[in-house]
């Protein structure tokens, strides 16, 4: 049986920023990885090519008859900038305490290798274990998912025979309460140029006379919040499901502390829609958020421009019954509706996802039909997290994104357990990320337990 | 003689761009080619240290009753970029038709080197001539002129033997059209940056609960203009002075066309404040722009964070008699008052400078005690103007800021005669910067006259 860490610390130095065109080595590297990791547990591996990084397929079959998972994963991870703020290079993993430090650590090679070393100490501890596991890890994950949707179809009725998904790329809110996340925000997200002169006017000749671009993106982001916390723009809230009472009512026996997460936050005033709490807001509430904006000289000192074009990136996360499409036309007909005169708008479309609830079962809401195997596996899970970490998973929602979840259940039908290992201050996505080495050696037994109870039937 | 227009491609060869720390070469390759032409024509030449980018002094003495001319200048440029936005490189001069394209070429270089060719031509037509002639020519104009005040204290006794002050570093209309520069917006700029939670946040974990810095920037931007095109800050106009009716009559008579200046511009509507046409409103009134805004991510595809900071680079174009300290507070303030909750808000001064105006004789405002040599070279452009030209220059202010020229009035007491060369087409401050060779064979051809007829007495 390998090490874990070591083999995180090698698979982190493979820089896979799979949305940066330089990073093919990194991206290759990464998956061959994880492809010689899963051949030498004795899995078949295939790299299904798509577009643009290929999709690792590992497989251990059996009998027709056993209980089948399939594991999520995904190799590739967010760029790494701005880079001058990271304490030691995002490539060069680092222990720190129980921490590793590298980008990817948490998001998603940790929680990824203690899926892999979990299955692989469950068949060295019983080589004939009743269970087919398939390893589904793409490298696209953090571009959006472009090719997996596709690949989905393709191969849809193979994943058809599978009983249910399995992945640890969700939160726990700490490091003693593991969470099985029930649902998971969409994401809608596009651009907004907004174009003015023909180039870039000097302010003193031409100044005075005309929308600066920049005063005019900001007039039209000035109108899509309201002051009391939600999104302002019509119709945006018409599909947003109530939220159930069990769910409010789980979510209240996490004890979070409101005031240390602004602490942790570094804000020292929160911003959520009425008569949501921040917790609350996170997980049931939809956002419009920008997540970058430039326009003009942004360097050192001054350069008296009236810029020709400013723009934003604008991403929507959406929570059950919102459709992407239906948002981004909203919000993009919002914008038009209030661009003053003078300028022009030019949107770019970039990737989107549904949002995804699953319910455990014995809920109010629990659908009738649901999977025997999948509520097995939700029960196996409450039993083994009961057993390793002293107390019971909470069935919560959480606010990121993994629309490639919707989109199994959509094409496939199959629902996934997802069993978080990162936590609120890995700083994923963000310089100086990490990830906790306790939570990644206990995530990894607890994982065992619950394929061995599934196996076991 | 030498060649003007040969002089002026080995000036645009040297990137002196006073703002950017790694072209020391270029300033002082373009500092010493100066000086060397200036020594050529039997100027004793002087660099006069600053913090940063000596101050070329050149002086051609004579007898102390003779009339004393000091011509400004500047030898550095603005910044280059957007690079890729350049049909042919900035620092390599091209020409085509009957226009030198390169970065400073009418800003300043062009049209200082007219000047030093109208000196030239007339000292070789008339080795004794009976004019003082002193060039101050600085580096650091494009950096807002930070050791210029301090080099006119310094040297404000010498300095007050002149008479007047004379440059180019203004626009003209078209190339038919003289106009002599009569007054010059002041300018306050400054940074504000926004700062939200203390690190770039997952968008997904977090959003929802916290005003986005982004969101929080925009909305104070949007605050700061009135739907009419007004500055929306409370006593922001308070020191305007109202404008004089001779001021718009001569205006009036430019005959300068909205339509075509639209087209210019490449914009569809105008924003002017009420009561002000286009050209009105660039001389006559105040501006707020925002020449700069960054935050977040700003690159290819998505990067789903919620920033921990954003800013804007904010410049205010002043007019007589707003000063820059009282405008920079004025803003500062709104802006403090208008912040939501949440952020933290952080302010970088820039430079700043005040407005200026200059009457010229026989005005219903020309000052009493005007000097006579002053009013004698304003009479002289006039005729010569007229001679060269066809037709009378006009007497306008203009928009842009050149704000030694308040400087030097209020140290020395001297006045200016800004006789401007680059053309509204010469995209000053932008990509494919470029310069009118007819007009700047007029211009010095005129310039010569000027001085002889100062000189003539």
């Amino acid at each position: 049986m390998f090490d874990p860490v070591e083999k995180l610390k090698e698979f982190i130095r493979y820089p896979s920023v799979s949305t940066d065109p330089r990073s093919g080595e990194g991206m290759r590297g990464a998956r061959e990885f994880v492809a010689g990791l899963l051949k030498g547990m004795g899995f078949s591996v295939e790299a299904v090519p798509t577009g643009l990084h290929p999709i690792i397929w590992a497989q251990r079959g059996g009998e027709p008859g056993w209980p089948h998972v399939v594991i999520y994963g995904h190799y590739d991870v967010q760029p790494a900038d701005p880079l001058g703020l990271w304490q030691t290079p995002p490539f060069d993993p680092q222990i720190r305490g129980n921490r590793i430090y590298g980008r990817g650590a948490a998001d998603n090679k940790g929680p990824l290798l203690a899926n892999i070393a979990a299955v692989a100490s469950l068949f060295e501890g019983n080589p004939r274990l009743p269970l087919r596991v398939t390893f589904l890890i793409e490298g696209e994950e953090e571009m959006g998912s472009p090719s997996f949707p596709g690949f989905l179809e393709k191969y849809r009725d193979r994943l058809r025979e599978a009983d249910f998904v399995f992945l640890s790329d969700t939160a726990l809110p700490n490091d003693r309460q593991v969470v099985i996340t029930c649902g998971l925000r969409g994401l809608a997200l596009f651009d907004v140029g907004v174009i003015g002169p023909k180039g870039d006017l000097h302010s003193g000749l031409h100044g005075g006379v005309l929308r600066n671009p920049i005063q005019a993106l900001a007039e039209i982001c000035a109108t899509l919040h309201t002051p009391d916390g939600r999104v302002n723009v019509p119709g945006f809230y018409d599909d947003v499901r109530d939220v159930e009472p069990w769910e409010r009512a789980e979510l209240g026996k996490l004890g979070a502390d409101a005031g240390a997460y602004a602490e942790f936050l570094g804000i020292d005033a929160f911003y959520t829609p009425p008569g949501y709490s921040p917790f609350e807001a996170i997980r049931f509430q939809p956002t419009l958020e920008f997540n970058g904006i430039g326009g003009g000289y942004q360097g050192e000192g001054t350069k008296t421009v009236i810029p020709s074009r400013a723009f934003a990136k604008i991403s929507c996360r959406l929570v059950p019954n919102q459709r992407p499409e239906a948002i981004k036309k909203l919000v993009i007909d919002a914008i038009r509706s209030r661009a003053p005169r003078g300028v022009r708008l030019e949107f770019t479309d970039q990737h989107q996802g549904d949002p995804y609830v699953v319910v455990p079962p014995g809920r109010p809401n629990t659908p009738p039909g649901q999977s025997p195997v999948l509520a097995r596996a939700f029960r196996a899970a409450d039993a083994a997290v009961t057993d390793v970490w002293g107390r019971p998973p909470l069935y919560l929602r959480e606010g990121g994104s993994v629309p490639i979840i919707a989109d199994i259940k959509r094409v496939t039908g199959l629902d996934s357990v997802m069993f978080g290992l990162f936590l609120p201050e890995d700083n994923l996505h963000a310089p100086n990320e990490s990830f906790n080495l306790d939570v990644m050696k206990k995530g990894s037994e607890t994982i065992a337990k619950i394929l061995a109870a599934v196996a076991a039937g």
